[in-house]
């Protein structure tokens, strides 16, 4: 198989995936239960069933390709990623991963390789979440942690249900259970993703080894003041809400590099009440987003923003609330799979790194129960989730390549 | 004329006047060219006659009650303040300058005084620009200040220009330029105010001596960096808007208080784009407020401003725009005429203190070009434009105590 053939034959898929969004000329937007979704779904069904696997799709949306093990009882070997987008995001960010994991179901296929082990691609529904507020929805339906009370509880902007888009769609929310696979069945998870991030495109690294997927805790603080005329009242008879959020804001970046590991910290909102230039903020709401490889870091940054805040908060006679939105402990990935796939870059010569994931990932809520590991390809200038989203069609090919190796590796055990 | 007439008297003009409202119920809304405003005018103008002045309004709005001297060409003696309000603003603020005013008219008349020059109550029209986003109307109209233009070019939110009020109050914006008053007419100007901030009534002081009316500038600062996703992206790689933006906002409070004398500066408004508690902001907009009654203050608080943008920007890689939306440069009142007040404060033991206005009032348009004084009276707990703001009727009247013998003195010169 000349590797050539290989990178026209994921463009060729990829760009016929492209049509396939609600905002032609502006990103792609594929949202879950709605016609382009349908589209995708239809056209992946095709390829794999050229490249030769038993196509299903299951009551959750997902859709499944098997290439038969000589022993199916055993746990099989599960590659994939999602096949929804965010609203105006890029054409890789999930379905290149499907279109690879296809391409070395194929070549498995072609090669005539006698499996002992089932060999599943999985094209995933609703990983980001963007229409109902939710995310990984398909993986999660798949370990089993999706019923029909959840279909109904998230609505989009519209007011429709995730139930009532499933209906719409042709699928029965009732029937979401029968999605769960069968405990034990699943021996390993593989996704390829673009990086999102600006690493491997900087460094000019052909792939990346995901050796974690961070951990995340998310807070909504809220530091309340009181209103005054900002030209009226003296300085030290304020209660300035303002003032004590950015003492504590303006120091979380430095705390975070402090931990010099990969750790992040960022503060992506900020909202001021009332907010007129002439009153002096009665109320300062502002996010925080902390993620590193290493919980402790995490609990330790956030525990200096808690006692910043006691102390800014008491120096203005004011108070505050720390809400936290989620909490997410570090995933790490497999050690054993990430040998195999080092191995396999150093054999072709690929330029690589391991680094962490950042961002969540079906991998995230798969990894929580079955082995797990992932392979980044580079996003140029590490933009993702928009239309300029860019990721070379031969960097595709190359992680099929090394993830070829991993398979026929881990079918034959 | 014993001191609880005054207070009955100023009690139950400014209790009818509290009827005068589009809000009853939610505090003080009269805007100008209204209803109420025309209700307002129509009651000053009864009370004004009674009083014994002879009363006229002008083409711009503003209403005049005046006491003839024995020598009218001689520059005249004015007091008075607006009579709109804010949205649901607070009774006093603006009117109870008015009041006051008419009160002491009222005692020069009774007492019979043989006035030298004229004694003139003014009633402003629109001094707070809620209306129109604009402000001083009335007074501006008075000095020669506004003009046909001027009424065409400001609309309110319902897209009704200043020109289409007017005609719609019965005014003629085309004779607006009458409005304006013969050069050296006026002699000096006197306003009594709430002082809508807390300093007085935390001293529990009777009366505020103003003497000056504080300098403001006024900017929206842009700080521009780059939008990455927060969990992707290395502390490292970031151009953090938000970092390089709070890193100068959390320094300008110290900064105003490192003056120690008066000086104040507040960022009220705050807005980060895009906004997501995952993304790095891009941009971050904030306001700058600064006020003193020292220039050489403000400048150098600007300054700092500047250059700590320059170095936080640079820091992150970004830039920033630094909008100036307003400068004033503060304003002196008569050191002759607080001194005659401080002399009525000492006769009659009125607690005093001297203190500037951080807020812009008529006094502050009309004192550009005109010997001005202010006279404040305690806010409880600094509160106004809203409607809790509260002053006590008997500190209207001393005031008008004060005013009256202020008045006498400068009538006699």
């Amino acid at each position: 198989m000349a590797f050539e053939d290989v990178v026209g034959r994921i463009a060729a898929n990829l760009e016929h995936m492209k049509t396939f969004t609600a905002t032609p000329g502006a990103g792609c937007t594929r949202l879950p239960f709605t016609k382009e979704a349908r589209q995708a779904v239809e056209y992946l069904k095709i390829i794999m069933a050229e490249a030769g696997l038993e196509v299903k799709e299951d009551t959750a949306g997902n859709v499944f390709g098997t290439l038969q093990g000589t022993n199916p009882e055993l746990p099989c070997v599960m590659m994939g990623s999602h096949y929804d987008s965010v609203i105006n995001g890029g054409d890789y960010d999930g379905i290149a991963g499907v279109i690879c994991a296809i391409e070395v179901a194929r070549q498995l296929k072609e090669r005539g390789v006698q499996l002992k082990r089932n060999f599943v691609v999985a094209g995933f529904c609703d990983e980001e979440g963007m229409r109902f507020g939710t995310g990984y929805f398909g993986s999660g339906a798949m370990l089993g942690k999706r019923d029909v009370h959840y279909c109904k509880r998230f609505r989009d902007t519209d007011g429709i249900s995730i139930y009532e888009a499933m209906r719409e769609y042709g699928l029965d929310p009732h029937r979401i259970e029968e999605a769960k696979w069968p405990e034990g069945s699943i021996g390993c998870f593989i996704e390829a993703h673009i990086e999102q991030g600006p690493v491997l495109d900087a460094g000019n690294i052909e792939l990346g080894l995901v050796d974690c997927i961070v951990g995340i805790q998310r807070y909504m603080v809220t530091v309340n003041g009181r209103a005054d005329h900002a030209g009226t009242t003296p300085m030290d008879m304020r209660m300035d809400a303002v003032e004590a959020a950015t003492k504590v804001i303006s120091k979380i970046p430095d705390w975070a590099r402090e931990k010099a590991d990969g750790t992040v910290a960022t503060t992506g909102y900020i909202r001021t009440v009332p907010g007129g230039m002439n009153i002096v903020a009665e109320q300062c709401e502002f996010t925080v987003d902390v993620r590193s490889r290493n919980n402790d870091n995490i609990n330790d940054i956030i525990r200096r923003i808690s006692a910043a805040l006691d102390r800014e908060t008491e120096a203005i006679g004011g108070s505050y609330e720390m809400d936290n939105k989620l909490t997410i402990t570090p995933v790490n990935l497999s050690q054993n799979m990430l040998s195999i796939m080092e191995d396999s870059c150093r054999e072709h010569e690929y330029s690589y790194q391991y680094l962490p994931s950042g961002a969540g990932h079906d991998a995230l809520e798969i990894g929580q129960v079955i082995p797990t590991v992932m392979l980044f390809v580079p996003s140029k200038e590490g933009r993702s989730h928009c239309p300029v989203e860019f990721t070379k069609y031969s960097d595709f090919a190359k992680a099929s390549v090394v993830l070829l190796d991993l398979t026929e590796t881990l079918l034959a055990e």
